[in-house]
């Protein structure tokens, strides 16, 4: 009853007087009061929060809570809290008597059982009635292991919310899943007892003083960013977090984990997103800054194996063998460096790289977010011959500085030759120009620098942001969501990979250098091994097998390997046509396996001649084009706003006359089987790209109907089994007419299907796939291995 | 006749005797015998082929020509021949001896009137026959002022040629007229008395070691080259020439051509058009690869003045003041610095900017092209900890260094993070690395180094190209005239601009600095006497009128500005109606006012709205939307194949159905109008965008006609007095219906309808124009100078 006693003790001493206490009473819990985060910073921060708040109109009482029961747990917490510090900028006398009342007003519960948390609760309503005091909002703060979290939800959210008109925060430390569906899970769970507003998921990465500011600096100084904030004027974006450390001691979690989870999907992600997202009219709106980061996000290109390098330091496996006693024989492949190329789809940022850098074991620990501007300059006289000056011709960053490396300190710098900063002067302050320090190569003096007036740790930012209740400071449940759907594919796909091997520390020299080729990442030395042999100009990562399908040539692979296959196989189909007829006439199937295929033409095949190239769909649903559901509108969103496909060249399937769609008298097929026949020599398309559904059909020419399987070559309405029923399809015979046809087979889903194919004949009114024979073209059928093998 | 009986001896001991002599006789007539030109460099390299073929199988003779008498240009020209030199890789007996030789075979005509031609023929007929010898071909080389030309080449033509089955061949020295239509002029003179394939137009930057290496280098280096030498890998493209002499005793020429004409329209960009060109499969077939130059040549996006800064060294005018002698007052803005910025439309470069420079009076004398690549590697250990190693974060360029500067002599550099080259051994060899040079600020240790096996004056390269019948070192007719048609915008759009003084030398310092700003060239500091104002964030360069035109405000100013400042309002309008809408419904017009304004909106306004943007005809013609002559097709060229409308929110007008061109039953009209009303709220277009024909019509509806004039807003057929006939047009009240119209008026030829259209009231049937007046909207005239005031 010691903390109780003192708590009603000192109330009276430090809380306002009923009558002043306006703003009302805020209590914190800290859940796992006495693990490592909470020792480290949490309490710290707390305090912190004491400090800055006593006289803001709040009371406040903190309470520390954990599974050790009273006595011990309440030692173990008021060990921690004695050992408190005063920040440097506090007068002495001040901290020590506040400190003393953050002691006072601390008190340690066990929080083990339902009871407990009742208990909690009463306590608190208690307290609160006896002192007369109006309850602001109650902060439960879970410093605890993820797997806790749903008990403990359950707990608060049943027995320890505040009275209506009192908010109730809750506060969560990462990991918040390992891929998507694990996030999705575990923010399902919390959704059955918080409401959104009520979750505060912390990323320490946006307490740090030079993430938080990447903000409020591009909206203080949009009058010289608003012209060069973009893709014309930007060279690349960089985020990096360099460690010295290695995982020993850790790798029970981080084998789990490994760097993509632990610092990219995450902290370097959040600090990329501050970069590129449009800035918002008010960037104090958390709702805005909220929703423009969430825009950012979504519009990432999608990432896959060749977006990233990876690599493990050398001692990484001998620790996780020693740490978990794993069976010898079982290698790790946790990569504990990555490098990870990422583009956006935006307007401003199209084709611009923004690298994500971060590893274990290397040469220094520095963390950073910068922006490179282009040299737009020419200088004509010599450089030996010029004043040293702030010359344009010089190198232009803007660089988010988090600590460590050569500063030490945060900063913000911003090259001598873009423009000085209006920096806010309460919070940071012009550094002196330190000639001889280099930062990223440059001479610091390059550089206008800003350093925090006061430097205050992450979690202090963030707890004063929970108190705030600004919600940008935080990651919402969409936000978390998003990252997770944009980071899962690559830790799938490389799952399997092995990273390269790197010794550590200053020895790993140029080994984990890499390079931009063509659309992905590449390291620029070949593995120690190969040294010596002059691969990395032609990189070849196909594993395809050649073999044949229902009597024509099979290509198959992995998915990824087989769509890379697919799509140079499509641009070698159109350079030929073009060289030989001047054009190369394309017709694309819609659905949703060409996506990946789409994709890859566009950002990875520069040379496609689509000037000269015309576009035809092989069938359409009976939607307006508007329409999501319209496979012109999937073939435009992943391929033709990308490429310069010149407007006349591209032809979508007529399904929208005089305001109604595929109305047999409006002649739509016909009309565009016209069109085929005006253009397209011979009406022979030179490429035509099918699929097959797990019925078997092709195009939109479907099992147990004869329509467009035989007769004239043309273009035809035909009924779907699935919605939307009506379509339009080009013709089994005028397919047939094709110079080359390639069907493309992808996923599990296609197994049976697959199968089955491979053992029947020519039976297109069962199986339509079947009737495709080009008459005196090439069938090529592009299947993966999981449709192949199952 | 000294010169005749030592040619007739001569003969007998140095030409091949008539039966060996196989390949035939070739006479070389030098025109301007005893010129500058002549004197420096072409007897030289006459001299150099003499000694190169003069076991080719052909025989040789030497004339030269002038106007002085026979004895007296006798004895001045053979000044010049004795002090011919030898090259130091020829042994000196057998040069001695060639020499003699040499002089032998030489022989000085006077040329001044017909006969002195007629003779010449003569002679050199006489002398074949006398000696047995069949004529291979005869080579007239012009070292002769432009305006003497036509006179020569009469007589040739008439007096000179060759028999059938020898060739002719005039060799032309700049300059070759002083715009596009002096050019055309000369061309169409010369082209009365040559055929194309007869002429030979020097360049000598063509036959510059480095320059003449640029194709074969690039051929030889495919492998390589290929993926690189493109918009994705590419940074920038320099070609550079800098002289530290100026013009002194040169201005009576210089002040007629200004350093774009003397330097950029020839040399500079021909050295860029070898770098930029579409490499040919055959890079020794002259034809591909004039051919291929042609088209690289007009793939370049036009001119305009943004595209310049021009400068002139202060001494300058003074100089033109006293070797000119005149009067005080005028000014001269000869400039004699430029900084020129290309693009090219090609999808191969599209948005790479190709940087052209020269200038008098700067710090060195150097010249080069170079190709900057990107750094596309991201190096993870800091440079101070890493071995020196030729690191992919390091530069990385090549460059064909002509001569001079810090190197001395030509040289073709690669920096040794892209690769070593293949170069042909037996003309370049690798040079040495010397660790202490610098050439454009990296260690000569960063490059593989090259230098010629034998140097070798440009003159003598071409001269051996003109024995050879290389036509692609040499200019042809279309080459010279494309690259007029391409340089003349800007010579005329800057003829009024003073250029920027700068004090000469290495006190230049950064005053020549340029950079590129919002698709053209600006310096980058401020004139001198502005250095402290902040105006080069906010460049204002507009001098528009604001005033009122008919009731309506009216923008007014030179075309080029105008156009500037339209586009920016539309790009304000835009923007404002997408903050409103959500979307911006613009209706163009065709014709070729709007082009500039196309142009400006595709390559100025990065920030356009595209994505949210309808784009509608405010007329078409008809005929199909393939045709040249649709205003759609001008559209699509000028404007949507270079910026990102979604495909859907394009809308031609449909001129075109049925197979049939706007007829009436075919409903073309009505099912714009209908597309108009469901997709434009209240069939209200955010913009219009109108012209003025100089009979007062607009869209497409002409005068004496009432067809659209009146009735119901709608979408009309109408017929115009000049071909096609056939148009389709919005209506006036449709049109009257918009929230903002803005009329475009640009030149000479509009100012005497914009001078009617000032005084008359609204009679729509006289003049259609005249019925614009939006109901609730704004009409906004912009009206340039020319058309204003005439």
């Amino acid at each position: 009853m010691l903390g109780r006693v003192l708590c009603t003790v000192l109330l009276v001493g430090a809380l306002p007087s009923p009558a002043a206490a306006s703003q009302g009473h805020i209590s914190v819990i800290l859940l796992g009061a006495t693990g490592d985060l909470a020792k480290k910073y949490l309490w710290q921060g707390l305090f912190q929060l004491y400090m800055d708040q006593v006289s803001s109109g709040h009371s406040f009482t903190f309470h520390g809570a954990a599974l050790a029961a009273q006595e011990e747990g309440q030692r173990l917490m008021f060990d921690v809290l004695k050992k408190l510090s005063c920040p440097p900028d506090e007068p002495p006398n001040r901290c020590a008597v506040l400190k003393d009342q953050f002691l006072k007003l601390s008190q340690y519960h066990q929080l083990k059982t339902a009871e407990n948390y009742t208990a909690l609760n009463r306590e608190i309503e208690t307290l609160l009635g006896q002192e007369g005091l109006k309850e602001a909002g109650r902060i439960f703060y879970f410093s605890v292991p993820p797997f806790a979290y749903t008990e403990i939800a359950q707990h608060i959210s049943s027995s320890c919310r505040p009275p209506a008109g009192a908010w109730l925060r809750v506060v969560l430390e990462k990991p918040f899943g390992h891929d998507l569906e694990s996030a999705q899970q575990l923010a399902a769970q919390l959704a059955g007892f918080f409401r959104e507003e009520e979750m505060y998921r912390v990323d320490h990465y946006l307490g740090k003083q030079a993430v938080a500011h990447i903000l409020p600096f591009r909206d203080q100084n949009r009058r010289f960013l608003d012209p060069i904030w973009n893709r014309h004027h930007v060279e690349r974006v960089e985020v990096v977090l360099k460690e010295t450390v290695d995982a020993k001691g850790r790798t029970s979690f981080y084998e789990q984990y490994g760097v993509i989870r632990d610092v990219l999907q995450n902290h370097l992600t959040e600090a990329l997103m501050f970069l590129i997202m449009e800035l918002p009219a008010n960037v104090s709106s958390a709702q805005e800054v909220l929703q423009h980061k969430l825009q950012a996000l979504q519009s990432l290109w999608g990432l896959d194996r060749s977006s990233a390098v990876l690599g493990q330091y050398q001692a990484y496996d001998s620790q996780v063998q020693e740490e978990l006693q794993e069976a010898r024989g079982r290698v790790s492949t946790t990569p504990t460096f990555a490098g990870v190329l990422i583009h956006s789809d935006s307007p401003r940022w199209e084709g611009i790289p923004f690298l994500l850098t971060s590893g274990k074991a290397l040469d220094e620990r520095v963390g950073y977010a910068r922006v490179l501007f282009r040299n737009r300059a020419y200088c004509p006289q010599s450089g030996s011959l010029r004043d040293a000056g702030h010359s344009q011709c010089k190198p232009k960053q803007i660089i988010f500085y988090f600590g460590h490396g050569a500063l030490g300190t945060p900063a913000v710098l911003v090259s001598r030759n873009l423009f000085q900063p209006a920096m806010p002067k309460d919070s940071w302050k012009e550094a002196e120009a330190r000639s001889d320090l280099h930062i990223l190569e440059q001479p610091l003096s390059d550089f206008y620098m800003y350093s925090p007036v006061k430097e205050r740790d992450a979690y202090s930012v963030l707890i004063s942001n929970i108190y705030h209740g600004r919600k940008d400071f935080f990651i919402t449940t969409e936000n978390l969501l998003a990252s997770w759907a944009f980071w899962t594919p690559l830790l799938d796909s490389t799952s399997r990979q092995p990273p390269r091997l790197y010794p550590g520390g200053v020895e790993n020299q140029q080994l984990l250098d890499f390079e931009m080729v063509s659309g992905g990442l590449a390291f620029t030395l070949a593995e120690p091994a190969e040294l010596l042999s002059p691969s990395r100009h032609m990189p070849s990562d196909f594993r395809a097998i050649q073999s044949k399908f229902r009597q024509s040539p099979l290509v198959s692979a992995w998915a990824e390997d087989l769509i890379s296959q697919l799509a140079s196989d499509m641009e070698q189909a159109a350079l030929s046509s073009v060289a030989r007829s001047g054009h190369f006439h394309l017709a694309l199937s819609g659905g949703s396996s060409p996506v990946g295929l789409f994709q890859r033409l566009a950002r990875h095949h520069y040379s496609f001649p689509w000037q000269h190239t015309h576009v035809w769909l092989v069938d359409e649903r009976c939607v307006p084009l508007t329409d999501g559901e319209s496979n012109f509108q999937g073939l435009h969103r992943h391929l033709l706003q990308h490429v310069r496909v010149p407007y006349l060249n591209i032809h979508p399937m007529p399904v929208h006359l005089n305001q109604r769609l595929c109305v047999e008298e409006d002649g739509g097929a016909q009309l565009y089987a016209q069109d085929i026949v005006a253009l397209v020599a011979n009406a022979s398309f030179d490429l035509v790209l099918l699929g097959v559904g797990t019925d078997g059909h092709t195009a939109s020419l479907f099992p147990r109907s004869e329509t467009g399987l035989e007769g004239a070559p043309g273009v035809v309405l035909t009924e779907s089994p699935v919605k939307p029923h009506q379509r339009m399809s080009l013709s089994l015979p005028l397919i047939n007419r094709a110079r080359q046809v390639f069907v493309l087979v992808l996923g599990k889903g296609k197994h049976d299907i697959t199968t089955l194919l491979s053992r029947v004949g020519h039976e297109p009114s069962k199986w339509p796939i079947s009737g495709v024979s080009p008459s005196s073209g090439q069938l090529v059928w592009y299947v993966d291995y999981e449709a192949l093998l199952g």
